[in-house]
């Protein structure tokens, strides 16, 4: 290692601020530039719809460092306002250009770091002062300042993704009526479908509308606001729209410089995060990363990796060996009073790569039933046959969502096992949790199928199963509850007088059990099984069945 | 396996009725006999402190299963009030004694499992209706009665550890004026006593008194009050005191049965949980256990642990091979406003062991500091030399205490080491966590640590350091920081100072180096050793020597 290399860093934020604070605590020697093309160096960009919603109330608390204050502690010369415009390979330099006084340089590199980030997908064709995206500090003052200004009274926000929900959550927390319009058939597209109705039930709750399988189409801008037509349902006046549906790896420096690209655009990095020039890397929102779980490229942006990527590649070109062993997409957010959180990959990833997985649900209390405040949460794991590898998790529901879904990512870094979930040893007390953690209970649920105990059958499975001849449908909660509400065609014995009513079943017919959300139809199909009957019991129960079908949300009607 | 075996169960809480359930899943034709001594069986231990304290406020939430419940779920033959006298291994049957009515009379079994829990530890000298422990719901009952009919004003409670401290919180929550009185340095004795001082410093802040290293020796009664007399500090008049000082294994009958127990009386196991002899099984807080991380046999009576081991159990009594591989001592515990959690052993136990270990100290936010309402949490791992295989943690704070620790203890049964703690990717969004999570942070200073980037000190080195030629003792915090408090004998120079005032320090001396939390010393001590000073860091900073050295708790003195 040279002590006196020249290192250059595209981008202040996030990996490459990492980055240079790692560089200089590796090397006191080293000349380190940080080249970032906006006014500002390592600010909280996930902290920004919070700003806009009056949760954080101080501009300053959104730059965790300033230029000033880099260079004090790490003697990093950091030139905001400049942008890198070029980078040439050949002669190892870099084109800046001065963006207060259009000057334009070059500056010599020994090793580039490309910390050039992600920009917002947005279409060219909806342009005006009250359509609006978000990326950075100077986009959150714009909103903010056109909400203290224009004190618009409702918002429409394109996409359903992290940044919509945050905006949407933000904005109405500022006071606006809130509509969302996305174009799939569900929000947070990480999550699959079945573990979305219950947020969809939640937003709407709020009152905001929620326009599913719905596409802005176009807009006209009279008397200051703007007229948005969907592709179906006609029209919305608003008096401001968020473009944000989606983000795209910013790597045209990259392209322009001859780096490898994936089709997508993101920049192709190895696990040393060195792109196709080895003295070029490049870390953050506009690399592509190795899908920790499947091995596959994917492009997942998170400021977690993004971090991890940057201290890295610092190493790396201090002549340590670190290695970036790959992205599980954990991610988490705050949906109103909900938590959503999920690791791993979904049912989707899992079919594309051709996996043998099966997926468990279960709903479990935060915390002891018994002590107060006790909430339930929703978890699905995905997990691979017959090895029982963890594949991946969803939670949604309130206190504790965040603890289960760190443990379950932990054991996914860990390659641990649905058996290992069994037999973890997690911290209980009645205000904390249960003897029986929802992740031990997951374990539980999992090595019984894994083990032949128990078989299941699921909610997409329902529709079908009432049109058999052969399967016969079973209820086994009291007839209280069955009187209540229950999916037709199912009929009602209770679980605990299942022993005593056998012969009302047909041992011909495969019996396919219910129950509220899993546990009695467990012991229900231990005890039909045990009996010589061929029974399966619904993964989630009733519960997760009406969350599903019971009531669509109206606007996705 | 035989279907049609016998299986009794000697108490029915936590292991037992876990196991009883687990066997009737199973197997539905095996006959099944629970044996519980009290009146109620699966009963919520961990909850009593809480009704006490009037949190859970329902009798009826303390009882997750009756008798009946159980018969009609399980099929289980559920005998309250019934005590098992004695195991008769040549003859396979129990004598058992119906509590009612006086009757004795033998059961056989083919498969016998012990779940008979622990006993508080108590004094036999100190006998007064005012005079308490608590185990089971008729103790508990037995306490809330006193305080609802004699309206006590004040309590001494003798123990800090776990169920004496939720004893003083649940008392003071009742209204009452509470002391405490513990034998050792430090309340929580499965924690170290650097990890106790802010505990202690938050108990006394709610006006608890805590007197440590103190015992009670005797006491009289007179005009309905309790004098207690300490060891020193003379004597505390109140009306009710608790003992909660530990428990002990309630052996007795594995004891009169012959089988093997450790030297505390804790009935020994194999993986497969069998006694000495084969066929009897046990489990729960009577037994003794491997301790996970080393190896060694340990008693550690939890209910996780107590319920893993009753579904273990079943399961081999049914012919599956599942084995309980180990506690960690996973342990959580609400004090007041703050928690304290821990995973894995302590420094006790690590030196005891004779391992070669090291230990960090890191404060770090529960969340996004821009974000409102973050705080600090302390957080002490200690790890292996030099492989870093992590050997425990412990945590205190408040929100997302439980969280971290959780993660901890999922590594730790994972066997991971502190290189993959820096590599986890934990749930991040400005609500929840930071982009480098407190536990991303301890895996970096470990790394550190381990990797020879930096040397540490601790807070027990300082005052010989005082003393010591050779040190230079070196704040690297702000003046206005250093003028405010700090410790004798170290001189002030800011860290963003210290490139330009190299020349002040002495190249002859090793500069032991501190700051506030342990951040900007690490920053410190590499820009000295790469100028070629000898340079440590004190692992937790100033912060955690005050926590220790700077205000005694009152009674300590």
């Amino acid at each position: 290692m040279k002590q006196t290399q020249k290192i250059l860093i595209v981008g202040g934020v996030a990996g490459g601020a990492t980055a240079a604070a790692r560089l200089r605590r590796l090397s006191e020697t080293a000349e380190i530039i940080m080249f970032e093309r906006g006014e500002f160096i390592s600010f909280a960009n996930c902290g920004l719809p919070y700003y806009i919603g009056g949760e954080i109330t101080e501009k300053s608390a959104l730059t965790l460092q300033t230029p000033k204050s880099f260079k004090l502690r790490y003697n990093i010369d950091v030139r905001v306002c400049h942008e890198v415009i070029a980078v040439n390979r050949n002669t190892k330099t870099v084109s800046v250009k001065n963006l207060q006084t259009n000057e334009i340089y070059t500056e010599s590199y020994d090793k580039l770091i490309l910390s050039t980030g992600a920009k917002p997908i947005d279409s060219d064709e909806f342009r005006s002062d009250r359509i609006f995206t978000i990326r950075n500090i100077s986009d959150t003052y714009r909103i903010k300042d056109f909400l203290d200004t224009k004190k618009p009274q409702n918002v429409v926000i394109v996409g359903g993704g992290y940044i919509g929900l945050e905006m949407a959550e933000n904005l109405y927390r500022a006071g606006l009526e809130v509509v969302i319009v996305q174009n799939r058939d569900h929000v947070l597209t990480t999550f699959d479908y079945d573990m979305a109705c219950d947020i969809h039930r939640h937003i709407e709750s709020k009152g905001i509308r929620l326009f599913l399988n719905h596409e802005v189409q176009s807009f006209t801008e009279k008397d200051g606001r703007l007229n948005i037509t969907l592709n179906r349902n006609g029209e919305i006046v608003t008096d401001m729209l968020i473009f944000a549906i989606g983000i795209q790896p910013d790597s045209s420096l990259a392209q322009d410089a001859g780096l490898r690209l994936t089709s997508h655009g993101a920049i192709i990095v190895s696990e040393t995060l060195q792109t196709s020039d080895p003295d070029i890397y490049a870390v953050g929102d506009a690399v592509s990363a190795v899908d920790y779980v499947t091995g596959q490229p994917v492009y997942i942006p998170l400021a977690g990796p993004a971090n991890k990527q940057g201290r890295i590649a610092a190493d790396r070109i201090c002549g340590i060996d670190s290695r970036y062993f790959g992205t599980q997409g954990s991610a988490i957010l705050r949906v109103f009073d909900m938590t959503a959180a999920s690791t791993g990959i979904n049912e989707t990833v899992a079919k594309k790569n051709g996996l043998n997985y099966e997926k468990v649900f279960l709903r479990s209390t935060n915390h002891a039933g018994y002590y107060p405040g006790a909430t339930n949460m929703l978890i699905k794991v995905i997990f691979e046959r017959p090895t029982g590898k963890l594949l991946g998790a969803q939670i949604t529901g309130y206190d504790g969502v965040d603890k289960r879904c760190d443990v379950l990512a932990t054991a996914i870094r860990g390659k641990m096992t649905a058996y290992d979930l069994a037999r973890l040893e997690l911290c209980y007390a009645p205000p904390y949790s249960s003897a029986k953690d929802p992740v031990n209970m997951a374990g539980f649920v999992i090595e019984n199928i894994l083990t032949g105990k128990v078989k299941i059958f699921h909610w997409h499975d329902v529709t079908n199963l009432q049109k058999a001849d052969h399967a016969l449908l079973l209820d086994v909660r009291t007839p209280a509850e069955f009187g209540n509400e229950h999916i037709d065609g199912f009929i009602n014995i209770p679980v605990d007088e299942l022993r005593g009513r056998l012969h009302e079943l047909d041992k011909t017919k495969k019996i396919y059990i219910t129950c509220q959300v899993g546990v009695r139809g467990y012991a229900a199909a231990r005890i039909l099984v045990q009996n010589g009957f061929d029974a399966y019991n619904l993964s989630g129960g009733y519960r997760l069945w009406h969350s599903i079908f019971g009531t669509k949300p109206q606007s996705q009607m």
